[in-house]
């Protein structure tokens, strides 16, 4: 049977709600899901790998590769710091049949959807806010005003549910992995992306 | 967390692709699943329980149940018998929160897609048209005239699965079930589906 192309799934959650945690898990048990490696132009931090945490840019560079249409998405963060998503990697995980997922925010979501209608939107929230506001108050690192900005930020996003596919509550990992599983699974059996196949058979 | 109603799945696919051993797979795993019965006109087999194999019912009472609106979609097939869907079971299933699984042809799936815009439709297909030929053509209780209609109607079959959500292709009954649960999960995350979890965490 002729393979399909690759899922490119897209998670997106309020800060805190443990999406991060979920597509590691979601990676870590299947060998055929990818991780997209974001570009920043955040400072490495200790224990970081190039290449592998993130691809560190300075300023120039990733303006010139804004400029040269390299990325999927970018975003300039409330901390003065560019993240953004190289194209050129996703492309190829897909046609190499691996499904690739992107861990990013609402705005690269919709930017992504309209570049790819076939991408699948993931929204990770949490069970009860109370919960992820309590998190966001308690992340010790964190000044006050950095604090407040999260929670608003965190807020925001959650007001951008409808424009995902699929909602998944983060009520213990173990669930939200199968959820994503299960979602990834469906996907795949959906008629639309099953062209090939349907016409394979057809003909016999 | 306020419970989701219950999913409306319709299973369709040629005769000899297995759709019934999928179908009564998925039910025995999982509790919440219940099989929709068909009412019919023909008569009742050896072994065949009313209510739980089908709801018997002479060719007056199926009528009367036509005019009177209580059945979902009906269809009256080459040997002569009615078969049917009725409507009360389904809805009362949905509003306890259970799924349940209507094993019907693509006309009545269409039907219901009609009535229920929120139906999941799953089309079961063979991994290879040949095998299923090979197997209808063995079927030796019947004639050459019922076989060449039932192979007909297979090919007819095949050609509607662009009206379904998804394909299933059954190479194993095991990963056919695998497949449908995971279609259930994914479905139930769906954003469309989870407007009152929504509204609810956004209030907080």
């Amino acid at each position: 049977m002729e393979k399909q192309k690759g899922l490119l799934l897209v998670v997106s959650g309020p800060s805190g709600v443990g999406k991060g945690t979920i597509c590691k898990a979601v990676i870590n048990r299947n060998p055929g899901v990818k991780l997209s490696v974001s570009a920043t132009t955040r400072a490495k931090r200790p224990g970081e790998e190039e290449g592998k945490s993130y691809f560190f840019k300075t300023r120039e560079e990733f303006e010139r590769m804004i400029r040269d249409g390299e990325l999927l998405e970018h975003v300039l963060l409330f901390n003065s710091n560019y993240y953004g998503t190289p194209r050129a990697n996703i492309e190829a995980e897909i046609a190499a049949c691996n499904d690739i997922i992107l861990e990013i925010d609402y705005h690269g979501a919709l930017t992504v959807k309209k570049t790819y209608p076939d991408a699948v939107l993931i929204f990770v929230a949490p069970p009860v806010m109370e919960e992820l506001k309590t998190r966001l108050e308690h992340r010790a690192s964190e000044s006050e005003d950095a604090k407040r900005i999260r929670l608003k930020t965190a807020m925001e996003e959650m007001r951008m549910i409808g424009a995902y596919d699929y909602v998944v509550v983060n009520d213990s990992v173990e669930k939200a992995v199968t959820a994503i599983e299960a979602i990834m699974t469906a996907e795949k059996c959906k008629v639309s992306r099953n062209e090939a196949l349907l016409k394979k058979l057809m003909e016999e």
